[in-house]
């Protein structure tokens, strides 16, 4: 369903006990965005658990799809596991899955490797998808010395650059991810997403993904290839598993610019939720474009309203 | 002198022996840019010290031009002396002086601090000015714990953030800098250049500030002001202490989107050396749209041409 009809940008519907009965009606499946919509941080979000019970019993696919690059899909079953959820890695796209989802879809040869500007749950996709990833959390106390006749030396035998979100971000990855895009011919730049900040912890924001993608846009003068939301990337590749229609599907997310846009360019239901980075004042700012479908303060009013 | 006429390039001339006299006579003052046109690394380019005295001899004022910001004035003094060239602060205008100099212009209040993503020099500058700076070197080795309840604090009294160059940037000062630019009311943001990539050791390219600048977009969503190449503020400053015509100056430097464009953008003649980070097919590319008036291999060609 999209945002804009003949120009005219159409307002979104604030979810009631009316219009929840024909949007569960309609839909097949449900997309979760994690963070802001599941959990903040390492707490679950109010009502979750009752209301992922309510659709799967009422037969509703599940699928979640963050644009966090930290975990693998294991880590991320772990981690729904510890919240007391049972979630399977089948159901789970994370944007480290999507960044060797890619790479195998475009049959990037196994013999050559993979220069990680990230953490493990990069290295460990990509290790499952079979391919051999460098850097990342290994890379994560080097330093450098820029004295004369000192030369940094990179394995030319990279054929991609995957950057991701990385808390131990330096001059020596910095230096190998733009050495390797510069010089290696045909190397491949991709981005497992481009958010500027995330909760990282449960208390504040932090530079996301999109500050180490943008540095190394800054030092290669070049763009990336996105492989996490609101790139369809990882729509096409869920199509491919799942066989439902786009428009059978609501992605439920807390973000405009990732969840509800990646919802959008797919031709998916939108369903903006208030319980993460998006207040009501932002989504009726006179400078948003962007504009879901329906609105909530948080999922569980899929339960409130679906009672009566 | 623009590079474009009516909407046509007009392409850079060779300087020979023809054309080298015209260009001594009707210029007053020469810009050099220093590394790849004076020096690379910590190597002197051949013939710089007799093109100096040649050109100090015939009266000429002449001033250094550098977006490098991790030195001083002081410290760039230094350099030149040990390069065994006598050079006074009043000549140099790097991009940590231009950053002090323009929160200066500013009236930017002392009370306030400044939050420096990048090396010494800025910090150096900034006290030099009255300023008070924060972080910088001090912030190199710090790192950040993304624990539950933790909570990252930062100085609600900066008012400014400098990016510049940094070899020692992490997630910290990353974290840092997007604290004050998206919570402190009003707080600039500042970069000192933008340059993608330089020589930060004679053997080879490393990210450059633009590396750091982007980072910081990426996390924030907001540009900077450049002080440095190719922003006119470095030269509205200049003219103010030298009070030259700028078609009387020559703006000498490697690269074209940083010293040809500054040189252009204030209405300087330009002269390219093929020393530095550009090469002739690179001039002559047709993707290239900056044309310089001249250009020749180095420096020195000045006292070559000038001989006979």
């Amino acid at each position: 369903m999209a945002a804009a009809d003949g120009g005219v940008a159409v307002a979104s519907r604030l979810l009631t006990a009316d219009n929840v009965t024909t949007l569960l009606d309609s839909t097949e499946a449900f997309l979760f965005d994690c963070d802001g919509v599941i959990w903040k941080g390492e707490t679950l979000i109010e009502g979750v658990p009752e209301t992922l019970k309510m659709l799967r019993s009422r037969g509703k696919k599940i699928v979640f799809v963050t644009n966090n690059s930290t975990k693998s899909r294991r880590q991320y079953a772990k981690k729904f596991q510890t919240l007391g959820l049972s979630v399977s890695e089948e159901e789970i796209f994370c944007s480290s899955f999507a960044a060797a989802m890619y790479l195998k879809s475009k049959n990037f040869p196994p013999e050559k490797k993979v220069y990680v500007i990230g953490e493990e749950g990069i290295l460990e996709e990509l290790e499952l998808a079979g391919f051999t990833g460098l850097g990342g959390p290994d890379d994560a106390n080097k330093g450098v010395q820029l004295k004369p006749k000192f030369l940094f030396e990179h394995d030319k035998n990279v054929g991609a650059v995957v950057v991701g979100l990385d808390q131990y971000i330096n001059y020596y990855k910095l230096q190998y991810g733009t050495l390797c895009i510069r010089e290696n011919p045909g190397c491949l730049f991709i981005a497992t997403n481009r958010d500027a900040v995330g909760h990282m912890t449960d208390l504040q924001e932090w530079p996301g993904a999109g500050c180490m993608v943008a540095a190394i846009c800054g030092s290669t003068q070049k763009e990336p290839i996105v492989v996490g939301k609101p790139s369809t990337f990882m729509m096409e590749f869920l199509l491919e598993r799942f066989q439902i229609d786009t428009s059978k599907m609501c992605m439920v997310g807390d973000r405009l610019d990732t969840d509800i846009m990646f919802g959008q360019n797919a031709g998916c239901k939108t369903l903006l939720v208030l319980s993460g980075v998006t207040s009501l004042s932002i989504l009726h700012d006179s400078a948003n474009n962007i504009h879901p479908d329906f609105y909530t303060s948080k999922v569980s009013d899929f339960l409130e309203f679906n009672k009566g």
